[in-house]
Formats: structure tokens, C-alpha cells, sequence
């Protein structure tokens, strides 16, 4: 039989028994198709670099519309459709070229990048154990495991005494903190906590969780809660307050100060504002960012710590960025004061490097998140070691395995490698571009992100001098070379930087376009950088000369 | 060298610089390493039953206590603590056996059991690409991939016209359905839509996304909002109630019937009763279970949609278990009427088979999404393909490969043999349990969970002829029994069943505590169960006879 033939064959075997099943569950259909499959897998746990270089990321550029019209059928196959070995060189051969390569040195443009080849492994055994973290029946020493390395990083950020850690680490009754999908919904947790504390139980009165927000306003005599964030707050900020009931609208934007940091100055001004009323308006929180996803930069955070803690709001620091900056010796400083912080956020799939998706959000006080508890008469009983009983989530996978292995590979010193690589290398791409005529910085990177534009000298010089309105008509031309440039140079392939737009008050006073660099993989250097503005030039001459 | 000397060699040089920070990224530490790795990557990739039966599972108690002991460290360790191979090795001999063989034909005590092998693969090669859902910037082929197998299952369930989902399947404007971490969020997500759609914008008022609950309950004169569902849903719609700020006490349970399921009586009294005061309380939703989680039993769904269709009133239904009984040609009339819901549930990670976790819920309206919608300046901008614009969460992983693939290589037929299984096992089991004098069928099995107790014989007989007041006494002594068998059972590790506790109406008129049953795993035979059933009865006799 030729190979062609006994493919043939062994797809006309494809039709669903109960043999076949059996087959399915317990291993690959023959010796052929392992020896396939161990070739893909070994060169995808063992090369993950050179797999991710060699089979992913748009060469060609191929429109949405042609793959999109290889994507329309809805019918599910009624029969197995294909071999396990031939949806996996699909997946690899089809699927992988047309994905995107977030491994790629050039990809500098969100926060993805390459991630350490073992997550790959470790992601691998979590899959295999599948357990789940809602109950400790279906976990058990996960959950146990789970505590402690909650812990690890609940130290790193508040520093509490030993004598703290020894009593709840492993504590079933209180909890440090909580895995959950992405920053969005820990950040969501953390406000959630805020609001059901601020809006708690009291005489006569079931709280806001059981009896809703209209009843707790009626029954606090508000009218409305408000969160304070930087205009530079992440938009799940915005979301957060629509899902709780306090109307997206009360999530009100301090102004930032010149280096896009929270205005202190603004902040207290709105809540002496907020004060006026304060029989009306509750302030359920104030957040800091430590590390806006537009610009990196980091909000003063102790000045924000003191003034919540003397007016006994809930301080929530979003460090789904930043948080990691704590492991390095050089840089945690600029998080200083995120200890005063009631509640923080960090993600694990941002600077740990971890496999998508894992977020966390880790509180002061262990008991917050006793203001979210559910129980049920299956499983999260009351007075049971189930994590589940206190979530924003029911069913997890144990992201907590991955997050502890890699602590346990790379010491907080590993990770500051990668930290100050960060930092360090975007310091050098600012001065790159500060050095170059057709460039403008146009946010320093306190971590390691920043925004810039091509401005092309003649138009540059232009702007010093210009009228408000002949600067404006000449920051629109910009906005468009920018947007153009860096659609472009994504669609052509090697490199990707992001986009969006900054208010830039001093100096302009109004929004506009930038290109955004996050640099977090190790393997971008300075010289890549340059050669990804070299590209951006030459789209400029290519387009607009 | 001697092994053990050249082991401290090695460990001796973990230290955190960059040419190890390189070697990290890149590859495993050197050829001895390599060879281990390999080895555990073969046996979880090509004999992951092997390997679990081998390696994971309870099969001596050790007490939490115990194991909580060996994990009380908080601190990081700053310099690497272990090589990838020490902490790998770590897992499988250290960590899994103290884990739960979720795995095993005997555990069938939750909605969690073992997996294909070929899951764990595609888990691997969705870790290793590594794309983000979240923008098109960060998955590409992906989110149109997504969109493919959304409109797929979106069909199973809605079944609409050919035009529709030639319409929609791409259309970047408009979306079937949503990925989510798990079945809570699905839940969340499906009543938030319901919540901004009845108390959307209209003249004078912003919509309660923006303005929030108390100003929308005065724009629509409204002094509540309520969710009706049956007394066993799941605890996370309650919790949906006090997250979205209407009240977890407005999610208000509606009685069942002798069968457990939704009593459309009860259902319409509590409409009426509503009615009366209409203008001030509003039916955000219905919810219909298609497989509670403590019996199983499926809501007689057509009748809910009809009184909701008529009523103008949105219908969720919680399928997270029982929406892959759609596959079965046999048995997807039990869901009969799913297609008349707006909003419908589906785990991933149940019934779908997949590794943890995997929630989804789909929309018979392609535009209900709209109503959650967000933007940024960076990403999920107006007009984007990104699909992060109308979801809950933000980052997240490429579940929809694993699913995708799934359904290529199993086919509806390979998921109905899994899905018959399942049910017709659990009746083979019902019938087992009401042929033995010492056991009781609680809830019959209408898809494949059910429930049942130990009643011994001298006590069944006793419980039939008794006074109210002497039936309280036995049950109270059976709840007793059972509790201390489920526990028993539990901790000499070989077979798992769950607890729970069922209010028995007809015969009892109390709650009284279950054991429970989730059959799923298709190697778990009848003659497993009845092994499970031999060792009930044996704690029975050792520890109360």
C-alpha cells in the first residue's frame, strides 16, 4: 500500500464506535501516528524558540476576508472528520503561519512576548493532573499548594511580619488573595470587595450583596459611589463599575500630571469636592496603576496610599503590569508604597511570563474577601478548605502550579534579570529616538513601555513655531503618517509595534496619535529596535515623499 | 563524578545571570536533563491514563494538617531554588500523588473525570502559540477560527437558517456567542446582557451600564429587579444577582416538582404575583437548568420559553452540563425547547471533555452582545474585528483550538457515544441501587447524575409506617450514616461519590443527605459501580452495626 492509499484507509476507519472511542481516550491511532506526534511535540517542549521562528507569525500578508472565507462552515462533522496526527499538522502547518508569533523579538507592540520554553512543559502536567481549584475534592494538595504560593507573592508586595504569614498561610478560614482569569476580573474582585464592604450589612440592613445597590443607597442615604482612577486607568476599570450597579459614568478620571502620573493636586480637589456632598456621594475606592498599559508609568503611590488610609477609603493598586518590578532589587522603589494598598492586581501571564491567561489579586486585610462568600450543599460548605468559597469564579485550572515552578526555576533573581532588561534596553530605545530627526518621544518609560511618533523634521520644526490651529492641522497630517506607518509595517510582517492615542496636555493640549513599544522579551536589543525605526522611516519616505 | 556529586555540581550553579536566564528560555539545561524531561513528556503525552493511574490519586490518607505542614514557606527564593528536571520530578512524585485521579473509572462524585489524551496535546500547542483572544493584533487566524466554532455550536443549539449563519459566522459586527473562563461567568455574562437590554438607554437616561442600578430603577420606576429560577440552580446565578447589584435575594426560587424539575405552576403563580405590581418589579430573566448540578435533571425548557417568548421576558439556560446531550441523536430531546432561549450556557471542560476550564454562552440575537460592549484607545477600538470589545474578561487563552479540534476528531457521533454512556449507564446503576434491600434511589437519573442513600433495611422499613416525628429521627440518623460513609469512602481513596443534600417534598417534606453520582468517565463500568456500592455497604456494617 502506498502511504496515500493507507491514509485512505485509515480515514474511511473513521467513523465513531465504541472501539474507536476507547482508542481516542487512551492513545494514538498506530505507530505512525505517534511517531508524527512525538516529532511535533518534542520540537514544540524541546524547541520552543526555533518551533515558534520557524512555523508562526505573518510572512505574507493575507487579508481578513481570504481567511475569514475559509472559516465558514457551521456544521459540526457528524463523523470524525480527521486523524488526531492530521488536525495537529494543521494545526501546525495551517493554523500556526497565520497566527501571530508574540514570541518574535520584533513583537514589541503589547504585553506578550516569548515565554520561558518550560511554561510550555508546565502548562503540559497541569493539563494532564486536571484538577480543578473550585474544591479541595477535586484538588487537594493543589489547594494546599495554591495557599502557599499565594502567600510567596502576598509577602513580596505587603511585607508583612513572619508571624502574619505563619498564621495564614495556611489558614482555611482566611484567604491572602485568588487566581482568576486575567487582571480584568481581578480587578472586578478587588472593586467588588470595596463595594460590599463600604455598602455592608448593618442594623436593619442585609447589605448591598444581598439586597442590591438601589436598597443599600436608600439604606446609606447616597445617591451615588464613585471609583477615582487616572485618565490613563485601564478601561476594565470602566467595566468593573458598570457590571457592580455603580454605573460606569461614577468611575471619575483624575488628570495626570506631566509625566502621566495621577495629579496629586486633582485627586485631593476631587475629594474635597466629593466631601461637599459626602452625605451623597461614597468614594468606594481609589486606584492607583502601577504600570498603565498606554505608557508604563506608575502613579504616586505612597502619596495615594496615605491619603486613603487617612480618609479610610479602599486603595486599589492595579499592578497587573508593574507588580513584577518588585522582584528587582534596582527598580521595586518606583512601586514604593504599594504596601499601603488594600487590595492589588497583578497578572501572571503579563511579567511572569506565563502561558495565557492567569490573573490574581492578592488583600491586605485576609479577611476582604469573607464580603464575597458563596456557599452551596455540594461542594464550598461552610467551614470547608474549598478556595472556591470565596471567588469571583467557580472552575480553575491550577495556574498556581505553573506560577510556583517558575518562581522555584528563576528566583526573584531570574525575574529581575528580565525586569531590568526591560527597563534598561527601553531607556536605550528612548535615547535611540531622542537621537534621531524624524522621531519624537513623546512618553519617557519609567518601566518599559513608551509612546513615540515619526515626525519628520520639516514638520517637526514647523510645530515649534506654529499657531494653536496651524499646530493642530499639522498634528492631524501626523496622526495620519503614524497611523499609516504602523499599519503598514504590521502588515508587512517582521515587526510590530501598537497604537494609540495620548492627550498630551503641555505640550500640544490635545490627543494624539502614537506608536506604543512594550519591551519585554529578552531578545530584543537596542539593535532591533533600531532596525524596527529604520522600517518605520522608510514606510514614511515610501508613503508620504 | 558520582550521579549524586554531579547533581550538587550542577545545583551549585544556579545562579540568576544571563547566559543561564538565556538557557532558560531557550532549552533545558543539558542532555542528562533533556533525557528526564523527555521521559515524563512521554508518558503524560502518550500514556496519560497510564501515567495517572501510576502516578496520581489518594491512596493513603494523609490529613490536610499533614500536607499543609509542607507548605508553609512564604518567602521566594531569591537565587533559583531547583533545576527544571528537580522541580518536574518534583511534581510527579511529590505533588501528584497527593493530587485527586479525577481520572478514575471510581471517581464519579463530580462533574470532572478523565480526558482524552489527545486534550493535553492541544493544550501544549495552544500554551506553546500563546495567542491572546483578546485583539486581532494578538491571534489573528485565531479569532476567526473562534468565530468559526462559536457559529458551530451556536447552530447545535439554535439551529437557525443557513442564510443566518452564512450571515454571521464572520461577520465582524455582530457575535454568536462568547468564551469564558467557566460556567459562573457564562451565567454573569448572559444576566448582565439581560440587565442592559431591560434597563437600557432611553430618552433621558443613559442605559444602567452607564448610570447605574439606583438611577435606572428611577428612570424605569422600577422598586426591583428580579431572576426567577428553580430551587437547584446553580449558586453562581446567586451570585450573579449580587455582582450585577440587583440582590442576590432577587434571584428568587421557584419550587420544583416531583420530578426536580421546575414546577411551570409555581413558575406562573410567581409571574402573576409579580404582575400584580408591575410597574415596580421587573423580570430581568428566567433561568431553565438543563442538568442541575445535584440531580441532573433538565427544566421543562419549551414550556419556559413559551411563557417567556409570551411575556417578553429574557431566557437563559444554564446547560453548562447537559448542552452536549445536544451531539446524541437519542437523547437531545430531553433538552427539547433550548432553541426558544436568548442566552444558553455551555462548559467546555464538562461534557466537551476538555482540560479545565472552558465556559461559553451563546446568543440567539447576534447583537445582544452589544449591550457589554468597551473600547480603548489600544485595542478593542470602535469598528475592530477584536473580539475582547463584547466580553467579561479580558486576556485570555485559545480554548477555541481545543474545541475546534476536538469536534474535528470526535465528531457529534464520538460525543454521543460518550453522552449515551453516560446515561444509560446511570440507569443501569438506578436500577442496581432499587434492587438492593439497603440503599435508596433518591433523584432517578434523567441524563447521568443521580442520587441515592444508604438506608439499611431495619431503618427502610421503620421509616415507611413512622409518625412525622419519628421519620425526622431516621432521617436525621441516615443523614448521619451517609455523611460518615461519603467521608469514609472518600479517604481510603479508592472511589469517590460526592454529598449533597435533596429536599425531598412528596416523601419526606425535609432536606435530606444524598450521595452523589456523576457517571461521565466512559471506562467507568457497572460493575465498577457496583464495587462502589459493595464498599458503602461494608463502611455501613464496620462502622455502625
Amino acid at each position: 500500500m502506498t502511504p496515500e492509499i493507507a491514509k485512505d484507509e485509515a480515514r474511511k476507519q473513521l467513523v465513531a464506535n465504541w472501539s474507536s472511542l476507547s482508542r481516542i481516550f487512551l492513545s494514538p491511532e498506530d505507530d505512525a501516528s505517534k511517531d508524527i506526534l512525538l516529532k511535533y511535540m518534542e520540537q514544540i517542549l524541546f524547541g520552543l524558540h526555533d518551533f515558534l521562528r520557524e512555523n508562526v507569525g505573518i510572512t505574507e500578508e493575507v487579508s481578513l476576508k481570504t481567511l475569514s472565507d475559509q472559516f465558514m462552515e457551521t456544521r459540526i462533522c457528524e463523523h470524525p472528520e480527521k486523524m488526531l496526527t492530521e488536525v495537529i499538522t494543521d494545526l501546525i502547518e495551517e493554523i500556526a503561519p497565520q497566527a501571530v508569533n508574540v514570541a518574535s523579538p520584533y513583537f514589541v507592540g503589547h504585553m506578550t512576548s516569548a515565554i520561558p520554553f518550560f511554561m510550555v512543559h508546565l502548562k503540559t502536567i497541569t493539563a494532564a493532573l486536571n484538577q480543578n481549584l473550585v474544591k479541595l475534592e477535586t484538588s487537594k494538595i493543589v489547594s494546599i499548594l495554591e495557599k502557599q504560593v499565594l502567600a510567596k507573592l502576598h509577602r513580596l508586595i505587603f511585607k508583612r511580619s513572619k508571624q502574619f504569614y505563619k498564621e495564614h498561610v495556611q489558614n482555611q478560614t482566611t484567604m491572602l488573595g485568588s487566581f482568576i482569569d486575567d487582571g480584568t476580573l481581578a480587578n472586578l474582585t478587588a472593586l467588588w470587595t470595596a463595594r460590599n464592604t463600604v455598602l455592608g450589612p448593618k442594623a436593619g440592613f442585609d447589605g448591598v450583596e444581598s439586597e442590591g445597590i438601589d436598597a443599600a443607597y436608600k439604606a446609606y442615604s447616597l445617591d451615588r459611589c464613585v471609583v477615582l482612577v487616572s485618565r490613563l486607568g485601564h478601561y476594565s476599570l470602566r467595566k468593573t463599575g458598570g457590571i457592580l450597579g455603580i454605573g460606569n459614568k461614577n468611575i471619575i478620571e483624575i488628570e495626570t500630571d506631566q509625566d502621566f502620573r495621577m495629579d496629586i493636586n486633582a485627586l485631593e480637589k476631587a475629594i474635597n469636592d466629593i466631601e461637599q456632598d459626602r452625605r451623597r456621594t461614597r468614594i468606594l475606592a481609589i486606584v492607583g496603576i502601577a504600570g498603565t498599559t498606554e505608557t508604563g508609568t506608575v502613579d504616586p503611590l505612597r502619596k495615594i496610599g496615605e491619603i486613603c488610609n487617612n480618609n479610610g477609603i479602599h486603595f486599589h493598586v492595579d499592578a497587573a503590569w508593574g507588580g513584577p518590578t518588585l522582584t528587582s532589587e534596582k527598580y521595586r522603589g518606583i512601586l514604593d508604597g504599594i504596601e499601603l494598598a488594600d487590595s492589588v492586581t497583578v497578572d501572571g501571564h503579563k511579567q511572569f511570563y506565563m502561558p495565557m491567561s492567569c490573573g490574581m489579586v492578592y488583600f491586605k486585610d485576609p479577611c476582604k474577601l469573607d464580603s464575597i462568600a458563596y456557599h452551596a450543599r455540594y461542594v464550598n460548605r461552610y467551614g470547608s478548605a474549598d478556595l472556591g468559597r470565596k471567588s469571583l469564579v467557580g472552575s480553575r485550572e491550577a495556574a498556581s502550579i505553573i506560577l510556583d515552578s517558575a518562581l522555584k526555576i528563576m528566583g526573584t533573581k531570574g525575574y529581575a534579570l528580565l525586569i531590568d532588561h526591560g527597563i534598561e534596553t527601553a531607556r536605550a530605545f528612548a535615547a535611540e529616538i531622542n537621537r534621531r530627526m524624524n522621531f519624537e518621544l513623546i512618553t519617557d518609560p519609567e518601566l518599559n513601555i513608551l509612546t513615540y511618533r515619526c515626525c519628520p523634521a520639516n514638520l517637526c520644526n514647523g510645530l515649534q513655531s506654529a499657531s494653536p490651529h496651524e499646530k493642530r492641522s499639522i498634528n492631524k497630517k501626523l496622526d495620519n503618517i503614524n497611523t499609516v506607518i504602523q499599519r503598514v509595517q504590521r502588515e508587512s510582517g517582521k515587526s510590530f509595534v501598537s497604537r494609540t492615542s495620548i492627550f498630551v496636555e503641555k505640550k500640544y493640549n490635545e490627543e494624539i496619535v502614537t506608536l506604543r513599544a512594550v519591551i519585554m522579551n529578552p531578545m530584543t536589543t537596542v539593535d532591533i529596535l533600531k532596525e524596527i525605526l529604520d522600517e518605520q522611516e522608510d514606510i514614511y519616505r515610501r508613503f508620504f515623499l
